[in-house]
């Protein structure tokens, strides 16, 4: 059986000369998957950041319109598909058809795709900004080169580099995309550049705005990055692999919007414990289960008091995590790289509660795990502490006071969310008030009484925050419109005569309903 | 006589362990000024950035309108200081007082501040978002450590560390300064430094929310900017310095924004010159002039037909240049790094047409300069042909025709501006039609029929654009409130108590005229 075909320059072939070939494999059965895909060489990523110069002209000279109509063209053809589409994504990843695959990571993959569809048509996401008295005018404009998606291996639909946020956001901007997929989902993604292709032609936009490789070399990924000709890259993915991309990317000066790692701080306060420890323990379970722990909100580190409470809290989410089936992880090395996440931890003192070993399975999994570590030595080793360990693995940390917990929030890294559950009645609000100036700074999303795992699709989301879980703390990945404007340069037209200016810009509102601030001030009216 | 004194935690006072010293030149007799300053050590750097957090934990308890009194304060403190600071900013500079310092960028100064007290007042900058089905907020929060600011040596008081406008757009957006001087004007820097430090006391703000420093070593720069501790940082500089600064900020996933090399193409079309040869000679002649050719934004390259009437264009303006008196450049190394840029413009072969040599003045001056050169010449060598020459120096580019005119275009680096001469009744359309896609992706901003000198701060204004002209093309140096978001982190709140939220964040509009993105829609409505 031959490689299957890449998506270049318009066009599904063969890949023209491949280092090299792979196969997925069933991570619940460790067997690997038929199908062979190949490992594009350079030339082959030339041709496609040439290829997609080529679509920017082209896409020049059509409206806007157009983009918006392949974003829902696309969204639709996902739902027409869906159910080979949750068949392969399961075999590829084992994650459950349901209700994860089919009825909540699918529809919310073509939500967003929509979500972007409508912010092309609604066109405020540009903040045009016109001066009348001076006629100096700026709005937000494609890149000038295609955007390189790399998508991570924990949602097959919803990040995927060829279907997910980062394609969403990028395609919306204006720009052609370059999907890099993950190589533990191969299928998946070929079955979403299928509908996304037929999407292309049916729409009308160019044929390579859309173009999609399985696998490169690390190399070769750094050549991508930061190649002269590209706009941006999109990543989600491991610290280690983004930020060797980072520094390739910094190099050449392009930009890079990574998504990384995040422990997820979870404070739980002694109100909180008091009032309601069995729901908030109830919730915290599921959370630290959902996706076999793979997610990038997963809650690895819980902060309490060292009380009866306290002790007698970490025991319930013990309880609940051993009790609860271990479940299948993404990939061959995830097992061992949570072994030695874990080992990083016990090394400075951190104890294993419940779990700790690589479990028996049918499958590639992990015990569900939970270590504890007093708020002494975690200060002791703040850095080791913080490990990423990219499975169902909490870290409780048992304060000796609530300065301990303050001083614990203020030795944190930079991560996706920090949560705080406390008191309704107000018991812990002295608390939280010196908790959360330590916490709120270190984190993209602050949460109240809230699991972080879940991230809605909506305008207020911040998917982001300080490094390491992403490279730059002012940015969002998820969350329409604010993650467009990562893929696009910032222009201004300065004395440019009327009718030469983009139509965002004209006096006339081109939609009568697109936002622009005109001298200070937000407006749908004309000039 | 000791050395001057360096504001740092609050107060002036003597350097605690320079590394050295130094003296401002005069740059219009070469002779040193009388006093002496400090090189600081690392120490002292970080003395600054940990005085910086604790004026940040102060600023958390004040009302937002104490920066923006600050800001007004500092803006008639300047007023009031304006003879001294003209005279002493003439001494390190030799710009002229009249009309440049006093009437030109004086003014632009004190209403670039005033402009940012107003974006405080205002708070729209903030982008507050409000997702109210959901209960997400997010807004631009302060950074989570003090923005360091390197100033240049062209704009003393405009884009002065201490007074610029990247200290204005990183107090607006709360956070505290670490100014670092640029050593050609320290005595100017060390009066505006006094000017702000007395409003940071009148306003009430934390003592260490402005601190300043006159040099460090290169290495305790590559620190500075790579500090754990440290926000971002701003820059405005040479390519050279601002590349390394960049290579280690990076490194560190710390945010840096520079403003470095550009050569701001002019492109004349034909019908231009045949309407109007003489008026657009005599307004490029006047901007290749300004400041000795020391703009960020000096008209470098200028490209035309080689026909009789571009020959003709190009003699106009060498014979402009030649008449014009040689301005003083702004320091020692000025003339040499000249000589250097046009030496390889003319290694590959670019022929000088007027001036070319260091000029025997009493001050550091270099020949105003003309060089030419053909469209195929340059296209064969288009990185030689670009290279800054930081002076009253352009290259004529020759073109063989209208296609090579857009070739050249294409060839071409990041840039601040591009300019398109054009002829008024349409004349050249079809060339303008061609060309504008290829200069406008390579451009901050895109001008018609004006000279990019002059950089007007109003909101719509970019002073940005793809590398080397900045480090990211997304993002503006100049323009209020835009130039705020880049020292500001993006940062949500999910399901957190109402009054727990930032008060731009709660249901009320805490002004009654903040805008607000209230489900996808700008309001100044409360929730």
């Amino acid at each position: 059986m031959g490689l299957q075909p890449v998506l270049i320059n318009g066009t599904w072939r063969q890949d023209n000369a491949p280092e090299g070939s792979f196969r997925a494999t069933n991570p619940a059965t460790r067997q690997f998957l038929p199908d062979e895909y190949p490992v594009s060489a350079l030339a082959e990523i030339e041709l496609a950041i040439e290829a997609a110069h080529v679509a920017m002209a082209e896409l020049r000279l059509l409206e806007p319109d157009v983009i918006a109509r392949f974003l829902d063209l696309y969204a639709d053809n996902i739902e027409a598909r869906r159910e080979e589409l949750v068949e392969l994504a399961n075999l590829e990843t084992a994650l459950p058809k349901e209700p994860r695959l089919n009825s909540v990571e699918l529809p919310r993959t073509t939500n967003q795709l929509r979500q972007a569809a409508s912010a092309v048509r609604d066109r405020s996401w540009r903040h045009a900004t016109i001066d009348t008295k001076t006629n100096i005018r700026s709005i937000y404009m494609p890149l000038d080169g295609p955007v390189a998606v790399f998508g991570p291996n924990n949602f097959p639909f919803a990040f995927n580099s060829v279907a997910g946020g980062d394609f969403a956001a990028a395609i919306a901007a204006g720009n052609p995309v370059i999907a890099k997929a993950n190589p533990s989902h191969p299928g998946t993604t070929r079955m979403l550049a299928e509908a996304a292709f037929e999407a292309v032609i049916a729409a009308g936009l160019p044929r390579a705005m859309v173009q999609m490789l399985y696998r490169v070399s690390g190399e070769n990924g750094l050549k991508l990055v930061s190649h002269s000709r590209l706009g941006a890259t999109g990543f989600t993915g491991s610290r280690r692999a983004g930020m060797q991309l980072k520094d390739a990317a910094d190099r050449a000066c392009k930009p890079i919007y990574l998504e990384m790692s995040s422990i997820n701080p979870v404070f739980v306060l002694p109100g909180a414990l008091e009032e309601r420890a069995e729901a908030v323990a109830a919730e915290l379970i599921t959370s630290c289960l959902m996706g076999a722990g793979q997610f990038c909100t997963n809650p690895g580190l819980v902060v309490l008091l060292d009380d009866d409470e306290g002790r007698a809290f970490m025991s319930r989410v013990a309880s609940g995590l051993s009790e609860a089936p271990v479940g299948v992880l993404l990939g061959e090395r995830g097992p061992g790289h949570i072994r030695e996440a874990i080992g990083q931890m016990k090394e400075e003192g951190a104890e294993i509660v419940v779990g700790g070993d690589v479990a028996d399975t049918p499958g590639y999994g992990f015990h569900n795990t939970l270590l504890k570590v007093s708020g002494d030595t975690f200060l002791q080793h703040p850095d080791a502490m913080q490990t990423e360990a990219f499975g169902t693995v909490s870290l409780f940390v048992l304060a000796k006071d609530e300065e301990q917990m303050v001083a614990i929030a203020n030795s944190l890294d930079g991560n996706l969310t920090g949560t705080i559950y406390s008191h309704t009645g107000g018991a812990d609000d002295a608390l939280y008030d010196l908790l959360e100036p330590a916490l709120a700074p270190r984190v993209g999303r602050l949460l109240n009484d809230k699991v972080p795992t879940g991230v809605t699709v909506s305008p207020g989301m911040v998917h982001g925050g300080p490094p390491p879980s992403t490279g730059h703390p002012g940015f969002t990945a998820v969350g329409i419109p604010n993650s467009l404007v990562r893929f696009a340069a910032l222009r201004c037209y300065d004395n440019v005569r009327l009718h030469r200016l983009p139509n965002e810009l004209r006096n006339e509102n081109p939609t009568g309903k697109m936002w622009r601030s005109m001298d200070g001030q937000w407006t749908t009216d004309s000039v």
